[in-house]
């Protein structure tokens, strides 16, 4: 009996697997960072090679997807057939059930007539499992690049908004996160010599150089591209650093940058912990007594949490290590329950 | 009797360069958008090319350089050593003056002794010229990536600050312009259906999108790259703003994407006037009646101008067409007068 599921998060600049071999097993995962938009036809290869890595491709598979957003492709609706195409490419032989923002699965065939509905749904498939384990709770999930605020009241997953713009707006999608957010969209100025300094609006330096500098991420999790082409090192990070106020390690010492990276990870906190406020307020008497949390960045999040005066708990076991492929885990274990009210 | 100089404005994304037969002759200017970050080597073939656009290569060079930030380059000290070496490739047999922030012509071998005073010196040439004609006077040049605030007092170069971090301090140097500016560096939110949202952190629109889309520029003045390798229409401009808040222009109508648009513009008028109070407020009683302005984002400036209560003039004579290449003709002016005292 091939009980195995594959679930998929295809992002625009990760592509994350979660292998279940048995229902609600522990799920192996793998995670491979590509710039999609740098080259969108190398993808099918990727799915490919990903799968490879976990046993090969099974019969059924999972997906949710991001990837449409990425600006290699002139729409939404073009992005979602994009992907769809390149799963195919890759995986002839298997099924594919995708994930929508309604919460079910839909065959590829009705995804494709409905892409809008399968479009940025990694968060429902992750906030949907962890509903089941808290009827109560925001689950916070602070990725390489965005965070998710995710209201679950009463055991149902509570968003107001459905698609990314609508969540935007909500302050249950905010786009910051642990490792390629450019610190000029985090900060418009770094503290230098007791004073304030007008950063330099280029990708000098990304939040991945940030944690790095801190200790709070270590060489081996920074695994996006460097914004220099340089290396991982905390002096090559560094040196990213200090260019954000047009200087370079000669000019600045390592107390200066320090002071610097701190002032940019508490601003990242800041602005999670206003989505978590925002999100809040809106659930009024119905607001959640505690954070779940998830994803790469989750000393991120645990800081947000702190400042809004939220307890916090994880939830590795169901969503594997770390949480740091929360919605790959998802799919798979909620495809790997078997039939539902699929569309 | 040769009396041609080349004047070059050497930067990260654009060299410029302004050909001068006569001393106070009429500038010819040429302009090449060059990614110097993604292909350094490509540096010396550019120099050679847009010279030879200006008639080849005269026996006296006037050189400013902003190119030694970009992040191809370890330091700024080796940024300053790989452009010259670039600039003795591309022309062997000229004579190179560079220019420094202390508003002297040093030899290529002066030049190489104390890099730092040649690093960034290009507001440096403008001012000195400008201070001629206008003895008290704020100039302000905003160019594709940058703004230059520049008080000019008594007929002197009143800057407060001579490095890239000591005017990012002052306000003499805001990163704000009319082409190369992520839109996610300049504002957090933007306004969609009368409400606010935030904003994705993602090169996915600049600057030249927002003053295309509003009609400040043309296409033709979209120089720069695009950030999603497309074309440079309204419609294409419009589906990159509109990806700004996680949409595209299947989900917002053109009226959501001016007002967009707009926001945008707005913010970075109130950065560069913000700027101007700055150095007006350090200079007190001293401060200049009013402002020149320069540079291809001169409706940026002169917005800035206005909201600060200062009425603005501009250079064109002085400064070449738009003074859109100030700095390089300004080297040229400056060395075309002959020997002064240079180190």
């Amino acid at each position: 009996l091939n009980t195995a599921v594959l679930g998929w998060d295809v992002g625009g600049a990760n592509v994350k697997a979660a292998r279940l071999d048995e229902v609600d097993g522990v799920p192996r995962v793998a995670e491979r960072p590509f710039a999609l938009w740098r080259e969108p036809e190398g993808l099918w290869g990727v799915l490919a090679e990903v799968a490879a890595s976990l046993g090969g491709p099974p019969q059924r598979m999972g997906v949710t997807m991001t990837a449409e957003l990425a600006d290699c492709f002139a729409s939404k609706r073009r992005g979602v057939a994009f992907v769809l195409d390149a799963l195919r490419r890759a995986f002839p032989r298997s099924r594919l059930w995708v994930y929508g923002v309604d919460g079910r699965f839909r065959s590829e065939e009705a995804a494709r007539r409905k892409p809008l509905r399968v479009a940025a749904a990694n968060w429902m498939a992750s906030a949907t499992l962890v509903a089941e384990a808290w009827p109560n709770a925001l689950f916070v999930d602070v990725g390489s690049t965005t965070s998710d605020v995710i209201p679950i009241v009463g055991g149902l997953v509570a968003a107001g908004g459905r698609s990314d713009s609508a969540r935007l707006r909500r302050g249950e999608l905010v786009y910051t996160g642990a490792l390629r957010t450019p610190v000029c969209a985090v900060v418009r100025r770094l503290p230098w010599r007791g004073r304030r300094c007008r950063v330099a609006a280029e990708l000098f330096a990304i939040a991945a150089d940030v944690h790095l500098w801190l200790g709070s991420i270590g060489e081996s999790d920074y695994t996006c591209e460097t914004p220099d082409g340089r290396g991982r090192s905390r002096e090559e990070a560094g040196a990213r650093l200090a260019r954000m106020v047009g200087a370079d390690l000669e000019s600045l010492d390592a107390e200066a940058v320090t002071a610097m990276a701190e002032c940019v990870a508490r601003a990242q906190g800041r602005q999670i912990a206003a989505a978590i406020r925002q999100v809040m307020r809106r659930l009024g008497a119905r607001r959640p007594p505690l954070a779940v949390l998830a994803g790469r960045g989750r000393f991120l999040a645990r800081a947000a949490a702190d400042a809004a005066g939220l307890p916090s708990g994880e939830a590795d076991a169901l969503l594997g290590p770390g949480g740091a492929a929360a919605p790959a885990v998802a799919v798979a274990r909620l495809l790997a329950r078997g039939p539902r009210t699929w569309r």
